[in-house]
């Protein structure tokens, strides 16, 4: 590779600026096909390469403050003579007055389709590759998208597949394909760039173009610098070492199997109503010592307390912190002083208010955090909730442990999302880690630990935003590969960013940048508690999806336009089932009042319980990939009064999976009267299929799309995969 | 205007274009901005015109057979002398050989922004307009619009706001803005066109050039005519009357306050278990005669049977027929042999089959139904549910009257929605009507009746096709007026329109064409039998909302990002709170624990009730013009047990809406635990703010989207008015 020399000593401006020629030389050095050009000092020299180039050409003002050339006069295009150079540069030195440099003279490119492409610094993300529709349309359509550096060939592709515009990369109105070869290089070469020349700040080549015959040539292009000496403030540098990483999972295997707890600023529990964090440890029956601290009790609710945490006789494996902000500092000073490192701070008013007065009390927290090396969850959450340690500051938490885990930058989500699933789907969790503020310890931190724990089978997350997202992109996608990571992101739309700078004080990223994350990590994107609950609940139960072919089976007028409509939603294919299955169908299927298209809505299968086997059978055959049983549940309760109901859950709770080949299945129901009767039938249905790990929804739309986002899941894993084996090709991995 | 000659003689092709110079007189004559043109028949003359003209210049090959012009190389642009005009001219010859008919020769329009507008008839909807980005773009990116003609100035307006392009209207890098006048002109035109010549099957104007100063020009375009003499099968020109209009509502009125029912098919009904249409009528206290017809019976359930209609001593106001399919054509000669006009047909395995031989069975019922003069509702419907007559074909629906009338192409929505609505909101009904397959009366007829209705304050609908969409889409923007119309609108996607083709055997229209059917018409769109449910009890019980600005307060962690989330979403403004206002609230709030930015998130207000009463005062005095009040239900419970829960409901329903200035005010409640003590005060607090009129919703979402579709409702109202003002200015109206 040509090395090229990037510091551009004779401008001082605050943002530095290269050249065009020189940002294209450094281009070029990373595989970007840039148009050929020349540089000619003086006009005579420009007119004289001129007729060497060949006409038609064009000349361009040359000069490190010479930016918006465009808009100031400074590119002639289409230039077909050697007067029509001459008069060009005379032109241009007009317009550029002392700050031209020289001219640069190119072919000219033919080509409608016009493309941009780039690269830019994200605070929480580091270096992103841009890619999008170009020319006058990128500010108006803003059709444009974003991978995080660094960006291999599959994700440069899907950055292609992602415009609204991908139609202009293809064969198009007598056009060829753009060379997608090429424009791979481009993206590529962008993220490499981004890797390994930490003193670029932003690359902009616009436009990209497409020529008639599909080549891709940059055309246009500027490189800005980073200031000489500019200190790099950007948080996803901050690397931790692998010592502190396993010094931090050493801290949180403490604290997650925590033996002994002292409560700053225990209060003694109200009888009814609210009981505190001491409280509702002790109520949660944690096995271990509990030390209640409060300089103004002697004993609460039974148990002896003491004045301060250093007059404790050993240092403590967790300490819970519930006093106001204003006395957290003192607080702190005492775990350190004491040799308790491990820390949980529920108060709030801090940073996440927004204030000046929070905004301090957070910087003196963390420097006393950091100097005493503390491992600190919070401030402003709840902090640990551990079925198996017994460790909940809340009440009302179920007491069984599961095979879930849930890291929440919210402490009023990690309550609301562990009762919400467990009260729909029986689902139970493992731990649960809410860490508001993320004084020392992020969302990264928990995930390290979480990465290797056999235990958690399914790591679920509520985040607004992350210090390091490049460390959180790496983690995701590798712990995806194993199980899956399903995320609720808060703070998507721009004013949904204001309140998070509210909620949690930080800095959340923008919708386009994180869409990217999404897309690269392969962590399942949810937009609600609701919807977590509903996806994990399909993880939980359902094996592989193959494919993307479903069909509804059910009971009920509307079920037609409804499925159709929610699986195109969602991505789904329903199905038209070809001509050989149909007659099969009907072999035993009659056709008064039941239609045997997809979704087929046949109530007879309802009654004589075999013929939905069989039709099970016959579709999973070959031909359909994940089901939907759809049932109506007061029509079907008035054949006999329910008996049928319970029928029909049991004999789909004891076989239909095995008709259906182990392919995911899924029962939807819907009810719409009050009658307790029908309540009372409903929640028999549920049970009776929970119980057999068969997924209930309510409605058609939630079942289609946790079978949306499971079989999404499954076809990112086999895309890495081919991926890896295609970057592997012919070497050693 | 000038009157153009438009029938095409001497082309006998399937379809008749218009040549390019034809069809740009026709539209010049309706408005449209043509580049101006002359016609050279040879091409010594197109030289000399081309003198005449000037340079640079275009030339085209004119003839009715020359479509796709740019591909056949027809088109020869940026010609700059006599010689370049001559050459281009041989060349055009030698392409289209024999079809050529001469030359157009146009000045050179410069322009980047190219759009693309154009005209074409809709089978439901008849003529729509067209509007979109054009050039290479067009195909590419789909961003088009349409309006169904006749299109108003601000509708024409309307489709300029909703380009995703819309900035390339604007003054855009140094261009002047697009002519508006000119836009409208064009779109209007287009409308006019369509409305006064049917003999117009479609139009094409692309590019629709916007000059660097602004002025828009129809560069090339072309018109093709329907065949002459061609039958035009539209459904949608098949008007009724005003006669049978009129004697549409008739039977109409006599079918809702039927005193008798005949019902063919009449069965024992199963003691439990179902019941059948004479079982469920009669179950429902129908007071009036109610006559089982059923020639195997002597009696059924203690009521004398009848062999069949014509045995009836008299006619009856209504016939409910529930046979098999293949005898329903016998039961309808039965109705026209015995005088009784009115019939809802509940049996299916007609059109909705798909099948042929329920295809057939359509139209052989619907020729009997003709001939006799039915009206009837259905096939393949639930017909009529009406409380205050006591007319119901199904078990368990209220049986209390209430505001709000309910139109449903399914009939299994029309049991669904009335129960939802029923159990979560309380909301009654007036009149439901499902009528299926819509043989003779359709969606259109019902709405005639219900406009007038003045017991009915409220329709909502689920739609899935119409015949005459244009009849709707006027009906609908009229009744809008004086009362919401709220529709489900279910096979919008692609493959739901194949399902839609299933159940009801209707042509649904494109997404595209029903969207300007909303935009136009005003009516409220929701996607779910929920969301109607939410959206109507918003209309119901809140007055005009006149602005976007919502302040959400309340309790408990994480509102904050979902408000925020869930307002950007809706298009609702969480207004930033000015200091004037949160230095007044701080004087009685006070700041620990306590925020109050927008949402305001303070526990306080809950617990002295009167400090929320002043928070809403100031507020609504002129800062905010709608208002949510958030519980978190858990938390509040677990300060005394629920108490206090009791006490907020009761606060809130006698002065809430009174601190609030009578502005729009709606309560929402989050609730995870299963515990029945929390189920049963979320229940006493729905119960006591329903009865005070004060909507109730699940979840921040549910309720900023039915405030959302509020006050876009009244946005909408405002809009139509000052409308009507304008295009009445200066004219008797």
């Amino acid at each position: 590779m040509e090395e090229v020399c990037l510091v551009n000593e004779g401008v001082k401006a605050k943002i530095i600026f290269l050249t065009e020629a020189q940002s294209k030389k450094l281009l070029k050095s990373y595989d970007v096909p840039v148009v050929e050009e020349t540089i000619a000092p003086t006009i005579e020299e420009a007119v004289s390469q001129a007729g060497i180039i060949g006409f038609p050409i064009v000349v361009k003002g040359l000069g490190t403050k010479l930016t918006h050339k465009t808009e100031r006069g400074l590119v002639k295009l289409n230039l077909r003579s050697a007067e029509d150079v001459k008069n060009a540069c005379l032109d241009i030195k007009k317009s550029a007055g002392d700050d031209l440099e020289g001219f640069l003279l190119q072919p000219l490119i033919e080509g409608k389709r016009e493309f941009v492409a780039g690269l830019f610094r994200d605070k929480q993300f580091g270096p992103v590759v841009m890619f999008g529709l170009g020319g006058i349309f990128t500010e108006a359509l803003g059709d444009v998208v974003f991978r995080i550096a660094p960006v291999s060939e599959i994700q440069a592709k899907g950055m292609m597949e992602e415009l609204l515009s991908k139609k202009l990369l293809g064969g198009f109105r007598g056009e060829t394909a753009a060379d997608e070869k090429q424009l791979i290089n481009v993206l590529m070469g962008l993220s490499r760039l981004g890797m390994e020349r930490p003193e670029v700040k932003e690359v902009d080549i616009n436009p990209l173009l497409i020529s008639p015959d599909g080549r891709v040539t940059a055309v246009d292009a500027f490189v800005v610098l980073n200031q000489e000496n500019a200190s790099i403030d950007s948080d996803w540098e901050k690397e931790r070492t692998p010592q502190e990483i396993k010094a931090i999972n050493a801290a949180l295997d403490t604290m997650i199997h925590t033996k002994s707890i002292a409560v700053i600023g225990a209060i003694r529990p109200r009888k009814k109503g609210f009981r505190g964090m001491f409280g509702c440890i002790k109520d949660f029956g944690f096995p271990g010592k509990l030390y209640p601290i409060n300089p103004k009790a002697e004993e609460i609710d039974g148990v002896k307390t003491y004045p301060s945490l250093v007059s404790l006789p050993n240092p403590v494996d967790l300490v819970v912190i519930s006093v106001p902000a204003p006395f957290v500092p003192d607080a702190l000073r005492d775990c350190v002083a004491s040799g308790s490192k491990n820390v949980h701070i529920f108060s709030s008013g801090f940073k996440e208010t927004g204030e000046e007065e929070g905004m301090k009390l957070q910087a003196e927290i963390e420097k006393i955090a950091v100097e005493g090396q503390l491992n600190v969850i919070g401030p402003n959450c709840m902090g640990l909730y551990v079925p198996q340690s017994r460790i909940l500051t809340w009440i009302g938490a179920p007491e069984k442990s599961g095979p879930v885990s849930f890291v929440s930058q919210s402490g009023g989500h990690a309550q609301d999302f562990t009762n919400y699933a467990n009260v729909h789907f029986g689902i139970c969790f493992n731990k649960v880690i809410s860490y508001g503020n993320a004084l020392t310890l992020d969302s990264t931190d928990f995930l390290e630990y979480l990465a290797n724990d056999d235990e958690t089978k399914i790591i679920t997350m509520y985040l607004e935003g992350v210090k390091n997202g490049r460390k959180l992109l790496e983690l995701i996608t590798k712990i995806n590969q194993k199980k899956p990571v399903i995320i609720v992101k808060g703070g998507l739309t721009e004013s949904g960013a204001r309140a998070v700078s509210s909620h949690t004080g930080s800095m959340a990223g923008g919708e386009k940048i994180w869409n990217a994350f999404f897309q690269q990590s392969g962590a399942v994107r949810v937009s609600s508690l609701e919807e977590m609950a509903e996806v994990t609940e399909a993880f939980l139960h359902l094996g592989k999806a193959h494919g993307r072919r479903v069909a509804v089976i059910g009971t009920g007028g509307g079920i037609g336009v409804a499925a159709a409509d929610s699986c195109a939603q969602a991505g789904l294919d329903l199905s038209v089932l070809p001509q050989e299955v149909t007659q099969k169908l009907r072999q035993f299927i009659p056709p008064a009042g039941n239609m045997i298209r997809n979704p087929i809505d046949a109530h007879i299968l309802f009654i004589y319980l075999e013929m939905l086997g069989k039709t099970l059978e016959l579709l999973s055959s070959k031909y359909i990939d994940m089901f939907v049983i759809s049932l109506h549940l007061e029509w079907l309760y008035n054949f006999d009064n329910g008996a049928q109901i319970k029928k029909i859950a049991t004999y789909i709770a004891q076989s239909a999976r095995k008709h259906a080949n182990g392919k995911p299945l899924v029962v939807v129901w819907r009810q719409y009267q009050p009658d307790p009767k029908y309540v009372k039938k409903r929640m028999m249905l549920e049970k009776i299929l929970q119980e057999a790990g068969i997924p209930v929804y309510e409605g058609l739309h939630r079942a289609v799309f946790a079978l949306s986002k499971l079989v999404a899941y499954y076809e990112f894993q086999r895309k890495q995969t081919d991926d890896k084996k295609k970057s592997c090709a012919g070497k050693k991995c």
